[in-house]
């Protein structure tokens, strides 16, 4: 298991690395305790917790080389003193976070980090942008799969995606939200996610008929073989897909389906469905992949369409209706002092946090309370869990396997009023009376 | 200079592999052309070409280890005798593309590849999301260039991009754009790109006192001090940063800026431009952070706001009006036949192409026509390029600074009117003649 190489501590906005030498200078690197969290978003009701691995690793590896030192000398921006700093640092610090596969809610810290203040903020860039994209996309993917009402959906966003990162990010994290599979080979790879594919319009247009190219593809896939049938005319397609289909059958095979990729969906899956029926073809699927995003899915499946699964590309790779999250990483602690800042209408909890969920006899979700990191809240469960100390991993992480596990027990657990894809109701989450006495203190 | 590392011939949707058998299967690998280009988007009048330079390196260094075959052996889909031709492949084919800087129209191809068909079907999708993600940013970073009129832009995404490929893509993309900086210290390092940042409110809050965070950051940057006062009260945070810079006056020093990074921008910049007027600091900067795409640029200015340079964050990186681009791949002509999907509305042009400009007198662009790779039109400057013949590169690429200057060139010379950010006027791209008549001949 392995993620694209961490792209090193210069992957950070150079103010991280000003302060730090602010902070250097006045020999302020007391503990200081950052939270990470994220402010409400218009368009999305829950948030699903993904990329604790790959900062774990990064936070394990973190250290300057002697290159990116001599580097940062000879922008004569740093002293000596503070680059020999750098040069011997480690991750120190504590981590307590949710797991991957939680789901959290706007203003719940879902990760804190408490390291000498240089450290921790120097890792702010990376960890806002890993956990932030991570479950960004996460959460698309989660819709996705709630709209999809139990068919299954593929990953096709890869050539799309915003960059190679983000193109390994969404094969991971759709997994994790429930995806069946994923058209990334390198995913498949390095995480053994099911990779799916079948052909592109170009594989159609390199034969002289699609018929042939219908055949020569079913011929080498006898066993997984989706045929593309909207490359001429979808309804001709999918008698010339009837025809190929009949003939495997004839040598004991089965064609596994269909793909449509353009046009009236709803009208053209029935249509479709209807030609491979009446060809004695009712156990051919008919996958469909079209610009589908989670509004989409929901559209199809109301109005009809005899789709069986989906193909889920750009807009789900990009989260093209909600692209970015507005996670941020803030102070809440430095020494012994809570802190917090408070301008222009956006406050944040000061103090080192937990969050709390109470559960229903039967697990359903009904609450959370932002507490206190110390209190304990009888009837719930904490949801931060310690999973760095003084540096190291404590313990082994998760499989992707059980990540995707436990997203799937908390999905069903959470009401499917805050899953509505627009306007879901708001899940209740509280702030703990003693957290809400610290904030009139600081 | 480098790229994050290529991330190997796996990062392809397995559809690439699976047609790839299809054709060795039949032994069709004659050589094939495909085209890339934009469909239209809805809210862009142009497009700046970036990527090519990534990809080029890619398909230099293209071929698949020993470890990736047997990798692919042991997901049992693929047969002996095509791993065996995988196992050996090398991109042996001609590129032709626009330069990297280049400004292009939706239906112009911005590069076109002609190679073994399984090659050429194989790199598909690494060259829709790079050369998709590297020009998708690059149009975003110049619209913001556009929007602030002179005035420095400062790219400050890198936390909230998509993933770190995308936070390394952008830096560079927007500085081919025009930006003056980035916050992003590797790209600093791997490209030479100027790097700038001051605090954060973390910072701030770590000190007892606004005045003495203020004090300590100055004493240590008394060359590039720009100081953050919006924690706390933004008015008061001007007067405590004229206090600072009029003590590092009488040290000879000079205060850089100030930065307001929340509130109403034009009346809180129009406030601390007094307060730092009367207290004799004309000199000291503004500037500004706090959300800010292209659109919020041209409300500010036209408000009336006193900003001298802007940062400008996540709804850049991630393009957040428009996060992918319609960027697609299809084969235009096969061995010596040309070739073209037509279904549902998508019409693609078959056969090899050239784009060519005409200019105006004084440079002007004047309109573009889509042509034949062979046809020579009086006038006019043919776009495309060979970039790569037998796959070797064609001489030394640009420097980004040749790119950069490029893209300044031509950006003047696009008139106003296609710049607009919403409803611009149509830029006049045509099909030649040739062309047309060979779309009706397929």
């Amino acid at each position: 298991m392995s993620f694209p190489e961490f792209p090193g501590p210069l992957f950070t906005d150079l103010y991280e690395l000003t302060m730090a030498a602010g902070y250097f200078d006045r020999q302020l690197d007391d503990t200081a305790t950052f939270s990470l969290f994220v402010r409400s978003h218009p368009k999305r009701g829950y948030y699903v917790a993904a990329g604790l691995q790959e900062v774990v690793d990064a936070l394990t590896r973190f250290h300057f080389s002697d290159e990116e030192i001599d580097w940062l000398q000879q922008t004569g921006r740093f002293n000596r003193d503070f680059l020999a700093h750098l040069s011997t640092l480690r991750f120190t610090g504590d981590v307590i976070a949710m797991a991957e596969g939680e789901i959290f809610f706007s203003d719940e810290p879902v990760l804190e980090v408490s390291a000498p203040l240089i450290q921790a903020q120097i890792v702010e860039t990376y960890l806002i942008n890993t956990v932030g994209v991570s479950s960004l996309l996460a959460t698309k993917a989660a819709r996705c799969v709630h709209a999809a009402a139990g068919r299954p959906v593929v990953d096709f966003s890869l050539r799309r995606t915003q960059g190679s990162h983000a193109g390994m990010t969404v094969a991971r994290s759709a997994y994790i939200a429930g995806f069946s599979a994923t058209s990334n080979v390198l995913a498949g790879k390095i995480w053994g996610i099911p990779i799916s594919g079948t052909m592109a319009h170009s594989f159609v247009t390199a034969f002289e008929s699609e018929t042939e190219a219908f055949e020569a593809y079913a011929n080498l896939f006898p066993d997984s073989a989706v045929l593309l049938i909207d490359t001429y005319d979808t309804l001709q397609g999918a008698r010339n897909a009837a025809i190929v289909g009949n003939s495997m059958k004839k040598k004991g095979k089965a064609l596994l389906g269909v793909r449509l990729d353009s046009g009236d969906m709803v009208t053209l899956s029935r249509q479709v469905r209807r030609i491979l029926d009446d060809a004695g073809l009712s156990d051919v699927k008919i996958f469909a992949s079209s610009g589908f995003d989670e509004y989409a899915l929901e559209r199809l499946i109301a109005g009809g369409a005899r789709i069986d699964a989906f193909g889920v590309g750009t807009r789900m790779g990009v989260s093209a209706d909600a692209p970015y999250l507005d996670m941020i990483y803030k102070m809440v602690r430095v020494g012994k002092r809570d802190v917090r800042k408070v301008s222009e209408g956006k406050i944040t909890l000061a103090g080192e946090k937990q969050v709390f969920r109470q559960h229903a006899d039967d697990g359903g979700f009904l609450g959370d309370t932002i507490g206190m990191r110390g209190e304990s809240l009888n009837g719930t469960t904490p949801l931060l869990r310690p999973v760095m100390e003084k540096g190291r991993p404590m313990g082994p992480m998760p499989t992707l396997e059980e990540i995707r596990s436990r997203f799937a027990r908390n999905f069903e657990r959470l009401d499917n009023c805050h899953k509505r894809l627009s306007n879901p109701e708001p899940y209740p989450v509280r702030v703990s009376d003693r957290l809400a006495a610290l904030q009139e203190r600081v």
